[in-house]
This record gives C-alpha cells, sequence and structure tokens, in this order.
C-alpha cells in the first residue's frame, strides 16, 4: 500500500484520500495539476515528503495533458502549473522543493520539448522510490534513538501516510517495533483536524505498536509525571540555525519535554532544510479556515456557537535551543548542519 | 440568571445543564443528593466555585427527603450523602469544602435534629450568596491586573458558569471590560470537553467581550509572537507553595508564558487553597472516560477508530515557579499565602 503512486496503465495518480480515514479506505484519481492542488490544499493528502512527490507528479501530470499540446506552451504552462502548486500549502518546503526539481528540468535547454514528458514522468517516479529510500534510512537512525522500553510522545502524522511509504518519526518508531524493541506511544490527538487521533492511530493498529490517544494538552501532565523518554515529530521547514517549524502544537510539546529533561527529536529528510533561512522567526505560517477548526461535535451536539471568530494557524516554531538532535538520513546532525553531516558520516562509517 | 439556585417554592434546586450549551439553554431540575452527585459527574454543573455550592445544596436537599424523617437516621444518612457528592469529582477540593462545611453543622450537638433540615438549608443558601460576594471581590482584585489594551489567553470556563455568579478570571476580565478596559481574548477551547469553545466563548458573546477560539496547542505560536500580554484561568485546588492543580492544559500554557515572559494569573476563592498540603504534587488527579475524549465527529466523520485506547486526565499540575500572582478575595497574594494574605490586607488598605 503506498499513499501516493503512478498508476502505469491509465497515466494517473492514485492517492488515498485520508480525510476519509479512518472510517474508510477511499482513493482519489488525480489526473492534472489543478487536481492535485485541491488535494494538497482539502488535505486529502498531507505530510511534507508525501507533498514533494506529490508537487512533482502534480507536474508530470501536466505535462501530459492534450491541451499543452495543442497550444504549444508547455513550459509556460509547466511554470504556471508550479505556481498553483506551490501556494496549495505555503509554509511547507518540500512541496516547492519537488516542484522545483521538475522545473529545473523544464528549464533545462538540453532537454528538447519532444521528450519533456517522459523525462518529467521519469523524475517524478525516480523522486517516489527516492522518497521510500530516503525514510528508510531516516527509520533506521532514527530508530537508533529509541531505547527497549520506551514510551515516546507523537505528534500529528508522521508515518507512511505523511509520505510514499514509511514516513519519518513514525517510520523510526516502526522501525524499531519491527527490530524488537518494545515501544509504548502516546499519540498527540493534534486538534484541529486529529491527525494523530485519525491517522496515527490507524497506523499503529495495522502495525500492533501499543499506544494511547491523548488530548495534546494532557502531553506536558505525563512528561512532567516522568512517564516519557521520548519526543519525536517530523518537520515541515527546518532553518539553518536549527529552528523547526511543524504542526501547530509541537512548540508547547517541546516546551514540555524540555522543561522536565526528555530529549526532542524532529525526523525530517535533507530536503526539509531551508539553508537559506538564517532562523525559523523569518518562515510564514499559514493561517487556514476556521471551519477546520469548528467543523466539529461533541456528544452529538455542535461546539462552536454560530459565527465564533476563531484563528487557526497550522504551524508553529521551535526554536533550536529545545530540540536535542534533527535526525535526517544523513545522519543525527546539528546546526551548522553541513559541517555536522560530515562529521556524521565519519561517525557513521567508523561506528560499523 | 444563575447557574444554580434554589428554588423556595418547591424545594427544589434548578441549574443550568450545561452539557446543553452553547446549542441550548436547558434547566435541570435537582431532589436529592444522588440527583445532584450524577449532574457533578456528567459535568451538567462544573467549575470550582459552582461544585462547592451544588455539594452544600446537595445535602439540604438531601435532608429534607421523606425517607430520611421515616428511618430516623438523618445525620449517618447525610454523612453517606457526603462521601457519594465528594466522589463524584475527587480532585475539586471546593466540593469537598462544601460538604464539609454542612456536615459541620450535622455533626454539631448543639444543634437539635428537628432543626437540622432548616439550619442544613439555611447554611447552604448563604453559601450561595457568599459566592456572588467573593467572586466579585476576586473580580475587582483580578482586573486590577489587567491593563487597558490588553489581549489575554483564557483556558477552560471560570465565569458565571462556573459559580454561582461572576466565576473567577473570567469575571475579572468581564469586569475590567465594564469598567472601560479594552481587551481582546484568545479563549482556548480546552479539549477534551470544550469548555472554551462551548461556555467561555457563549459567555463572551453575552457580555459583548471581543475574542477569537484558538485550539489549545496554538496559545504557544501566539504567546511567542508578542500578541498576549497576560494569561488567566481558574484553579481547582492550591497548595501551600502556590502549585496550582487546574484543569488539563493549563500546565503547558503556563509554560509557554513563562517562556516569553507573559504573566500568569490563576483567580480563585480562598476555599481553593489547600493549606495542609505542602506541594501540589501530592494532588490525586482525576482520570475520566475515554469516551468524554472519543466522542467526537470532525466534519461528520467519527474521529477515533474503534476501541481506540484513550488517557484522559481531567487536570494538571503548574508548578509554582510559572505562577506569576495568585488573585484571591483576600487580595492578590503570593506563598507564604498567610503571611501575604496580611501584607496583602494592609496594602489594600493603605492604598484606598
Amino acid at each position: 500500500m503506498r499513499t501516493i503512486e503512478w498508476l502505469s496503465d491509465s497515466n494517473t495518480v492514485r492517492l488515498i484520500d485520508q480525510r476519509r480515514l479512518p472510517g474508510r479506505l477511499e482513493y482519489l484519481n488525480i489526473h492534472d495539476a489543478a487536481e492535485m492542488a485541491e488535494a494538497i490544499q482539502t488535505m486529502a493528502i498531507r505530510g511534507a515528503p508525501a507533498l514533494g512527490v506529490a508537487g512533482a507528479l502534480g507536474l508530470a501530470l501536466e505535462a501530459q495533458r492534450d491541451a499543452a499540446k495543442k497550444v504549444g506552451g508547455l513550459r509556460d504552462q509547466l511554470h504556471q502549473a508550479g505556481v498553483v502548486l506551490q501556494s496549495a500549502r505555503p509554509t511547507a518546503v518540500n512541496l516547492g522543493w519537488g516542484v522545483q526539481r521538475i522545473l529545473a528540468i523544464v528549464d533545462d535547454p538540453a532537454t528538447p520539448e519532444s521528450q519533456l514528458i517522459e523525462r518529467i514522468r521519469a523524475e517524478a517516479l525516480a523522486m517516489a522510490e527516492e522518497d521510500v529510500a530516503t525514510n528508510l534510512r531516516l527509520a533506521e537512525f532514527g530508530a537508533s534513538l529509541i531505547a527497549d522500553g520506551d514510551t515516546i510522545v507523537h505528534h500529528c502524522n508522521t508515518g507512511a501516510l505523511a509520505a510514499v511509504d514509511w514516513g519519518t518519526a513514525l517510520g523510526a518508531i516502526r522501525y524499531a517495533w519491527e527490530h524488537g524493541k518494545k515501544i509504548h506511544l502516546l499519540i498527540d490527538e493534534t486538534r484541529p483536524r486529529f491527525q494523530g487521533a485519525r491517522l496515527t492511530a490507524w497506523e499503529c493498529q495495522q502495525y500492533g505498536i501499543p499506544f494511547e490517544v491523548i488530548p495534546d494538552n494532557a502531553a506536558g501532565y505525563f512528561l512532567h509525571r516522568g512517564d516519557v523518554q521520548k519526543v519525536m515529530f517530523g518537520a515541515d521547514r527546518v532553518a539553518a540555525n536549527g529552528d523547526v517549524v511543524n504542526k501547530v502544537g509541537t512548540y508547547m510539546l517541546s516546551l514540555a519535554a524540555h522543561a522536565d529533561g526528555v530529549p526532542v527529536y524532529p525526523v525530517f529528510p535533507f530536503s526539509t532544510l531551508d539553508l537559506s533561512l538564517a532562523s525559523g522567526e523569518q518562515i510564514p505560517i499559514e493561517e487556514r479556515a476556521a471551519e477546520e477548526v469548528t467543523a466539529i461535535q461533541f456528544q452529538g451536539e455542535a461546539v462552536y456557537p454560530q459565527g465564533v471568530a476563531v484563528r487557526n494557524p497550522a504551524f508553529d516554531l521551535t526554536p533550536h535551543e529545545l530540540v536535542s538532535a534533527w535526525v535526517t538520513e544523513r545522519g543525527i546532525i546539528k546546526p551548522p548542519f553541513l559541517l555536522s553531516i560530515s562529521q556524521s558520516n565519519y561517525n557513521n562509517a567508523s561506528s560499523r
């Protein structure tokens, strides 16, 4: 089961519609960049690594549209589609990274227009395969930080559903579990969209990993009692100084872990790093529609009074001081990251 | 409109059924201690000050039951009813305080059994009136900490609905607002029962106080941006060293406020203080049923997979180091509280 994949018999993209989980496992078929942008915007697909691949596959779909061939302006059309795709989730750096990697081929004068469609498709499919390989390496590095018997607080969804397969933080936890480490998860339900309660809990049921779901605001209670050994989550963008932008709630969780001396590990592909940003304070935070917060019922009754004003920031910033180590497929690193990677490679090589 | 009141024509207690708000303003009629305990346990009535009065009124109802007169063992029956009432919410110190204040009359050998029913009722009604007077003084002290133009993060519901009238932290905010201070509230929705989104938002709509509701896990985002000047909430139990037990989420909110230098003010009646406890670490934390967390729908779909394990602590502990000042009807105080009160009275007197 893959979260997103290219169907070569129909040249379309099929993805799991994550808005329907955990109630129903349904798929969406996507035919062009506009449909992909809508699937991204409405969060039928989400998760930093998955969004990078979704952006690339969206352009591969767009490249093969009949309309493009007829008007002839394929390169222009792909650039326009790239803007539409990127603006669907402005904070997610991987989405932009996936789109830009395809646009580099579009802009390469060495690529004849006759080969463009095929080359873009090949690149997008390679990115999907790379994502699986990258996440497996991430999982292995992340699992090395997990001790037998750990209780881990996990925020949002960072599993296979957040990527093509495996995912990031939950991939590391799954890897440790499948290699025999006893683990107990406390899963933040992750308001407003409940990715923890809906998606991470559903994944853990598939894998057999023991867990309990908690309201986000209860994590501090368990941390303060000494019940928790690790805090793990993904990342949507990481600045050069190590500041992490991730799903809203990550900051308060990291503060609570730090206050009680529990290590905090973001797990993310290297493509999530934005070394052009000195600090995370410069990263724009997407505020999403109020309906995402208010579209809930509690015990069969509406929770929100009619017309109530709501704020809905989708992400927040976790300052690097609260982070214990940064887990990537290129090693467990610390800022400055480029220096850290070379040392990490040396250490990883020498420890084998 | 009172949250809970004695109807003298029928000798019953009427309370607002807070499980129905904000959709419907409905009342429950309560006839004996068992019904009151059920209303408390199911949170038809909640809020520390309201629970103290509810406990006392529950015993006043029980005292007048026919069954009690027939079997003759009125004093025993009231003690048994007191146990039932107190165990309905084991963490709430005010509930125990309200029950014990009535049981002191029951145990007073100077009270003839023939006068017991009348004396208990008079005491319980006096406690309801005291609650309003106490909360008005609380409100005045709390309002003195609020500056014109403040944005305040507020957790749970601490308004009129948490008391007979006025309430604690929200009472202070309402008092400041009614005395001309411009205020903006960011209301934590307060998972799992959404007292912020359902009750505090509804109250603020009645008062005309401008507000926005936020997911609990987003408070850190607004605090870190510098958008917030104060954090205010109530308390369910306060230890001698100033540790505060309050609605789950208070601890993480206080950590985030403290990290960004924003003052943290619990507002509570003096009866919430438990000076017999050196620290809050000894206070038992009630864990409530999983259904309270899982009984939600998001965009019309079930959020929680069938049979998923959930943890649901109702309260958490905010260590005194995170608290800026403790607001009571006896002044704005700090531990050691008894010393602080005498100084506070002196300061309050000299500042007038």
